[in-house]
């Protein structure tokens, strides 16, 4: 058996057995497979496409190509969370206390930002000296401890992965679906988390454009995670426009925690629905009543206490938790104008690209980010407004013409206006 | 322009516009192109296909990659020969020195074997001394003065195809149609021959496992030859089983000079098929007086003598053209007998990779070869055969099991033999 066999099988449309794709992810994790035959066969299941069969052995053969956590023996459901990249999407920021003041453990692993979407442990940082490196052990007490941890996986899980996505990240092999749906599900698998809810995103600022094929991949990793021996769920929610009114770490920060002093807004609504079916599944209680413990959470001040107790196990300043000047904006503001009268399109797409290009985010692995570039949403979509009104305030230190046109693009008026729901559908338990 | 945009505009099925192909193709050549993301695009390529008028700009682009030799101002028409690849194929060797004695130019660049496939210039080098590196100048003088030179394509020359080649090679992306025209067209027209002969394989030891396919890829070289400006001509022959009755360096010379000094057999109708339709075009004359004249320089011995001329120009025992033991092969024999009775079919390819496993042959670029490894067919494809009776020999000098059981695997016995044609289709100066 060769990965040239292995690529060329692929290559004419075959279905791979077991023991070849085994093979390969091997040869990706000891390096015995080149960064070139990795490529060749990325762009072979993209255009070729893999059975779920296939996908599922792909996805096992990556988790184990790394060190897999064992499921610690402490009492209670762990629970995790996936978005598969957005714009101002704090949910997970709102989610872990919520769901952890609710009795439900929350194990969570998330990523940095890249390009136009942010990253959760970017915006964690946001809380001066908060810690996103943790051991295993550090990660597992702490979660046994308090309830919850958010940290990012070590470079010991799952390093096929890391490799794969490298070299799709310079390809154009990363909108496929079984290459997405084994590369998400590979890192939840190698992870202690006894529910998952996948959040998965379409639209203008999403991998899948389409909300059909943002279900097929839904469906496909959902599938996955069962045979895994996993519970599984997945949200398919639209990522047309920003799902917050606030871009930029600082300001995701600001507004998850104005979200768990009460505020109301779409991202509290998807965090609650998220909570909803989350706290539901893991204490096998009905999701009427999940979703009151959870507004009762927040009612109370518990959620937003166990955002603290979190910050503070992780060694971040939790004083920001309570005084939001501690999350500054960057110091110089440009007003963004509604451009003529009538309904406002916004677009996720130009909106996380112009932040990404003002320093806020990521253009590529390893920059540094500036926490402080904002843009703080002053109209949602399908808001009437009339021409000249102010849609939207940028904050940045250093100032960037096209990242700044690319922020105005963002705002179009158009004279009807299709809302999206927040949520297209939901594949529970029983689906 | 981005190469990843490239990548993802052909990915997706699109036709990719002249500058996109010469923007990739520059950037293939100047390095700012990554290894992956050349194999990326060979197999978005390979799956998605190219238009006759996107593979012309990338041969061409290929062919301005590097040192492009201009032609020189010397009278007589230049002719060459571009085989795919074949087993037991020594066809330039008959043809170069049989249209040098007819006064056509042969200005021939070959190329080195690789897997199962022979090299013109592994040959050339069983004559000890033979220099393949030839100058710009030296190659151009020799034309000039002798008629024919026979060398390999310098470093400087189409370099884009030799990075893109080393990918295409080890990820499975050699077989696609525009990347074989556009990489063997792009090393055609970086030279200065007038009229150019293809000679396109299909069957079992060739790229191209059917006619039909063959045919394709003919016409494409064809085509994108003439855009070019050059007279092009082309022959679809079968790569069943081995042309000729030997392989192997050392025993496929003592055949070519032997065809030279009169021996009739399919290597023989071959070349001289081939001689026949360069001659007519490079010296307008008919096809029938073409063939008149090669065999008659065969028949004289001019085309004997004007081998031993280019042999000795170029620094080899000439010695070697009269007495075949300055061609010596291995010490050890293996006979191989019919292992029943019936029609005999020979395998092409499994007898050049047993060839090559005995060290006959290249398994990568830069190995040694054993010049004196030989095969010698005792009975051709499609002759009835007795079992037991001896149907080839192969001569080796480190014995290795899996390339004699490969070797003997070559020989089938069936009870009906469809023979196929030496030339299956050819395309004239007017098709």
């Amino acid at each position: 058996m060769t990965a040239y066999d292995i690529i060329d099988a692929k290559k004419r449309g075959m279905a791979l057995s077991e023991e070849q794709i085994r093979f390969f992810v091997r040869g990706i994790a000891d390096g015995s497979v080149s960064d070139v035959q990795i490529a060749a066969f990325c762009m072979a299941v993209l255009l070729r496409g893999m059975t779920d069969g296939e996908c599922f052995v792909l996805t096992d053969a990556m988790t184990r190509s790394g060190e897999v956590a064992p499921r610690p023996n402490f009492t209670g459901i762990c629970a995790d969370k996936h978005s598969t990249g957005g714009v101002s999407d704090s949910t997970t920021l709102v989610l872990v206390p919520v769901l952890c003041a609710l009795g439900v453990r929350c194990a969570k692993y998330s990523g940095r930002g890249l390009g136009h979407t942010g990253g959760t442990l970017d915006k964690l940082e946001s809380f001066k000296g908060f810690n996103v490196n943790l051991s295993a052990e550090q990660f597992e007490r702490q979660v046994e401890k308090i309830g919850g941890a958010v940290a990012g996986q070590t470079n010991s899980t799952v390093p096929a992965d890391k490799r794969m996505y490298a070299v799709r990240d310079v390809t154009a092999t990363v909108d496929s679906i079984p290459l997405i749906a084994s590369s998400v599900m590979s890192k939840k698998l190698a992870s202690f988390a006894d529910v998952i809810l996948l959040d998965v995103k379409y639209g203008d600022g999403a991998f899948m454009h389409s909300p059909a094929d943002a279900e097929k991949l839904a469906r496909l990793m959902v599938s996955i995670g069962r045979k895994a021996g996993r519970k599984m769920c997945a949200a398919v929610t639209c990522m047309d426009s920003p799902l917050g009114d606030s871009i930029g770490c600082n300001a995701e920060v600001r507004e998850a925690v104005a979200v768990l002093k009460g505020k109301k807004n779409d991202l509290a609504k998807l965090s609650l629905f998220h909570c909803e079916k989350l706290a539901s599944l893991a204490l096998g209680i009905s999701e009427a009543e999940a979703r009151a413990r959870a507004e009762e959470s927040i009612a109370s001040g518990a959620a937003l206490k166990k955002l603290a107790e979190i910050v503070e196990a992780q060694g971040g300043d939790v004083r920001a938790v309570y005084d939001e000047s501690l999350l500054p904006l960057a110091k110089h503001c440009e007003v963004i104008r509604a451009p003529g009268s009538g309904r406002l399109k916004i677009s996720a797409l130009a909106l996380g690209k112009a932040c990404c290009a003002l320093g806020g985010g990521r253009q590529k692995e390893g920059d540094e980010i500036d926490h402080s570039v904002a843009i703080l949403l002053k109209r949602r979509a399908g808001d009437p407004v009339q021409e000249g009104e102010t849609v939207a305030e940028v904050y940045y230190n250093k100032r960037e013409e096209d990242a700044l046109a690319s922020a105005r693009g963002a705002f179009e008026i158009v004279q009807t206006y299709e809302p999206q729901p927040l949520v297209y559908s939901y594949i529970g338990e029983e689906d």
